[in-house]
């Protein structure tokens, strides 16, 4: 039975991260919301409709026959080794879970550099304290996790490019997103992104070539960027390189 | 062998929400930052002293042997079953992640109302948006959560007053210090806590009278709340509530 993922219509958005992990593996899945009435099934689980054990907090959330998963790391988490993006052992999964939840965080982080206030106002009513906290997420924030994961892949005794071990994981998808989206946001202060975080951006390059993921990102599947999604390019949050 | 637990001496923060489980469940473990040298151990970590396979971004993370777990919600996820405080079938496991990662996204949300612009200055030096977010949070986001939780619970089949099945799990222990928290950091806004969240004060209640909990908070092991966690008490961040 296929994969149903439940993300918002219209944007890459997190649910990009499973999406990402979905089409890699070629497996077989629904991006329900894209889909005729789609949007509107989804709500239905968002307002409880389908009983105690499906009621998930927020999108994304992915449905595999009776289990329903919510969030993304708990998702990729699960995916991981069915879709052979992940090893099986503990030590493995727990290590891996730990890094994508730190792009979790990560995430988050990028989420507020655009909305520091509320996400219930508009961009527009916060645009000052949006300058202020992109500065700060600029200087501190970006250095001090790309720093992280650059110096991981640097570190991965398999020494093949990747995060950890021999293969691709869902978290080496998860960083390719992370560079395109960073790029796509802040293309001024991420100038020299390649020369600063080397080890990130030759895994990038390499994930861009994998067929499947290239062929997705060719397809109609893959939307562009953004004003509605995590990473979003307002020029004035943009600022040169630190 | 005695699990080690690393986090921040001086401070709940997110290590509390497993120290609350390891103290639930009796667990032999070692507060390692709060013993003689154990904050330099832990900064040895975080160094990369302990190579690649043992370089977590930030703490809390705990060591069981050869494995190192970072995050609260890996965490947990980890521990449940060890603690006996979660189910081991995938359904159980999944469902309680997505709960905890919900958690973790209300604590960085938490945390935020007194940064909303940057960790690395002063919460003095943006004290004029963290009034614009805190009341944001209030208003918008603890109702979203809180109510969400507070539903769960009384939809839980088991009726047993716990957010899943029929015993505790390391989510009811982790909504416990959620209110206790809100309850510190926000007196006047949460005055009718317990009234709109009757399920999350119920819940909270009973998990303050379980013997292992009622001593540890009893214990020097427990530290007050304090303005270097968290939930922080800043009088002019609190309001009537909404």
């Amino acid at each position: 039975m296929a994969y149903e993922l439940y993300y918002w219509d219209g944007l890459q958005g997190r649910g990009e991260f499973i999406r990402l992990a979905l089409e890699d593996a070629g497996a077989d899945y629904l991006d329900v919301a894209r889909t005729g009435v789609g949007s509107q099934k989804m709500m239905e689980y968002l307002k409880g409709k389908h009983g105690y054990a499906e009621l998930p907090f927020a999108p994304p959330f992915l449905k595999d026959g009776d289990i329903l998963v919510s969030h993304v790391a708990n998702i990729l988490s699960y995916l991981g080794p069915k879709l052979k993006l992940s090893p099986e052992d503990v030590k493995s999964a727990t290590f891996l879970n730990g890094l994508q939840l730190t792009i979790t965080d990560f995430v988050a982080e990028v989420h507020d550099t655009h909305h520091p206030i509320s996400t219930a106002d508009y961009y527009e009513d916060q645009r000052q304290e949006a300058k202020a906290r992109s500065a700060a997420f600029l200087k501190h924030r970006v250095p001090k996790f790309l720093g992280y994961f650059d110096k991981l892949i640097a570190a991965n005794p398999a020494g093949k490019g990747h995060i950890w071990g021999e293969a691709v994981t869902y978290v080496d998808l998860s960083l390719f997103q992370i560079r395109e989206g960073l790029k796509y946001a802040f293309p001024r202060a991420m100038a020299n992104f390649d020369a600063d975080y080397p080890n990130v951006a030759k895994l990038g390059e390499s994930i861009r070539k994998r067929p499947r993921i290239a062929s997705y990102l060719r397809s109609d599947r893959r939307l562009d960027f953004n004003e509605n999604g995590i990473f979003r390019h307002y020029p004035e949050l943009d600022q040169d390189p630190v």
